[in-house]
């Protein structure tokens, strides 16, 4: 029998919440009978909700907060005055361990900043990033950092690389998933000198047989690797040129399908088939974005999700937290520091 | 009567050279009457390519050299041994006035190297930048730099938002394009100082009225700003994974019309529609980067592509020489230095 797992979900975050996460918690509990939902948020707007939904009652507890972030509040104010918000409280339960991870669809900034000062990061690794999965040719690339640090050094980077890789074995369930670091690869250019120090540094570290080298802007969807380790510059600019360059792909063959009456018919002939290539395409499906780095699983769900996209980003946080990515992390870190300390100690015994 | 322009040809650079670049040549000819050829290349198997196409060859003289550069070699080795190059005779045509642009579809970083060392950047232009035109939902979007600068302050950025300016003005024939800086606009984040920097400067240059702040990665494709300016590091990145992505999605949609009987009828009656679509996003269709910044024009083609890519290619070259792009540029330089000093002389007359 599988132990049984508690998730926090900040009830009152995202666009239409709460409805939206009871939804979704619903669509989540079908898939994972082993989850019992901490419910942050009003009571009085939760319960009735819930009790509709008798199964889904049955393995939830509210815990009661009239407090919550609004959207557009800045990180700096979410912090000072949202300590009994639903968001922070979420976060608080898997601090003190009566959570495994929270999911929140609210404010990205103020649920970043809360993160970090309730969960802090796993000793060794300097900053948090957001990693999430996207589609590509040969099945799912992961990406990191999408967007917490603007600019990274190279030992970031490397951290970024124990991470991902950690992410993609919890979460995708690979092995030794292949590594890349993002890079252009014009004639002219060898990129910048981080990305070329953490190379190194990555060529000489318990990763280094899952090291590729250097990857450029298509081999993102291309799935050359598993694992796409840049700034969170870099990676939020690459995502949103992706979710872009989707829409107007999808748009202009929306367009193409009106052009004639045969398009119309070819339309009706398609649309299993389409339907298959909208789901595998589908922003629902790649919903949840993680923190990782925290001593604990934060997945921020999109805004404005509905119920099985906000029931996927629970899928994300049960996933970490079953096939342990923070011991991944931790072990990782101890490995790295272990082939750091190692020239040191070969340099002290030489006379 | 329009003047005529001579166009020089590196008719040895690119995969496929020459036949390529004259079936180019041949293609553009059709389309400007009054555009005459300089061909640099090997005379022995250029003219009897020539020979098989008298109307080209009527509006095309041959500039013997029997070098040309290859396509892996260090931009450094070619500047030092490349002198009698197809391509350096080509960029030194458009330096000495018998050209007014050189197109080449040879190795990238060697042509940035000589184009920079033949022309030389316009004065007030620090950097030159490779710009390019993609598709968008409203059209087209010109976006640079595409990777001859990793980093860049924000001078280089005002810069780069000049010429891009120029560019969409020369070649898309808009009037005051609008301007946007590639930025991240997650909560947390106000993006890098540079870009606010940046910003600042635009909101009191020449171009203010033009200026509309920071857009994001989806808003290349959504078309929300003609011109978006961004380093030449992340530019190369959002474009790579633009192409990624059409790459990602044509597949996954090739695989839906392959996957019943009912999508195969479909697809036979799509292909009027879906040529429509092909056409529109063709690679072909948006070849020609642009080095832009240079007393001269530089258009590099793609190396791998086929006559009808390198005829649009030609094409950039003639737009951006028939509408005056680097009178544009000058003037443009001008008016912001102008504005520039402003502030100082009003200080100079405050006792």
């Amino acid at each position: 029998m599988t132990a049984r797992l508690t998730i926090a979900l900040d009830v009152m975050g995202g666009d239409r919440a709460p409805a939206v996460v009871i939804d979704g918690a619903n669509i989540a509990r079908e898939r994972f009978p082993n989850v019992d939902f901490l419910m942050v948020g009003d009571e009085q707007r939760i319960a009735p909700l819930l009790a509709r939904l008798p199964l889904l009652q049955k393995v939830s507890q509210i815990l009661h907060t009239d407090k919550s972030v609004s959207a557009d509040e800045k990180p700096s104010v979410a912090l000072r005055t949202g300590r009994q918000s639903s968001m922070r409280l979420a976060l608080d339960a898997v601090a003190d361990g009566r959570a495994v991870a929270a999911v929140s669809a609210g404010n990205t900034g103020a649920l970043m900043a809360m993160a970090k000062l309730s969960l802090r990061t796993v000793p060794g690794i300097d900053r948090p990033a957001i990693a999430s999965i996207l589609p590509s040719q040969r099945g799912e690339t992961v990406m990191l950092d999408l967007g917490a640090n603007v600019a990274c050094d190279a030992e970031n980077l490397v951290q970024f690389a124990i991470m991902g890789d950690a992410f993609a074995r919890a979460v995708l369930g690979l092995v030794n998933p292949s590594i890349g670091l993002l890079n252009i690869g014009s004639e002219e250019m060898k990129g910048r000198e981080e990305l070329r120090q953490a190379a190194a540094l990555l060529r000489e570290s318990p990763l280094a047989a899952q090291f590729k080298g250097f990857v450029e802007g298509n081999n993102l969807s291309s799935g050359t690797v598993d694992v796409v380790v840049t700034d969170g510059f870099t990676g939020n600019v690459a995502l949103k040129t992706a979710e872009g360059t989707a829409q107007l792909i999808v748009h202009l063959l929306r367009e193409s399908f009106k052009s004639s009456i045969w398009a119309r018919v070819a339309y009706l002939l398609m649309r299993p088939a389409l339907s298959q290539f909208r789901n595998r395409v589908d922003p629902r499906r790649y919903n949840g974005a993680v923190f990782v780095g925290l001593n604990g699983i934060a997945v921020k769900s999109h805004g404005g999700t509905d119920g099985l996209g906000f029931a996927n980003a629970i899928g994300v946080a049960v996933d970490m937290a079953m096939h342990g990515f923070l011991d991944k992390i931790r072990g990782q870190i101890a490995a790295l520091q272990a082939t750091a300390a190692e020239p040191v100690s070969a340099v002290s015994v030489v006379p």
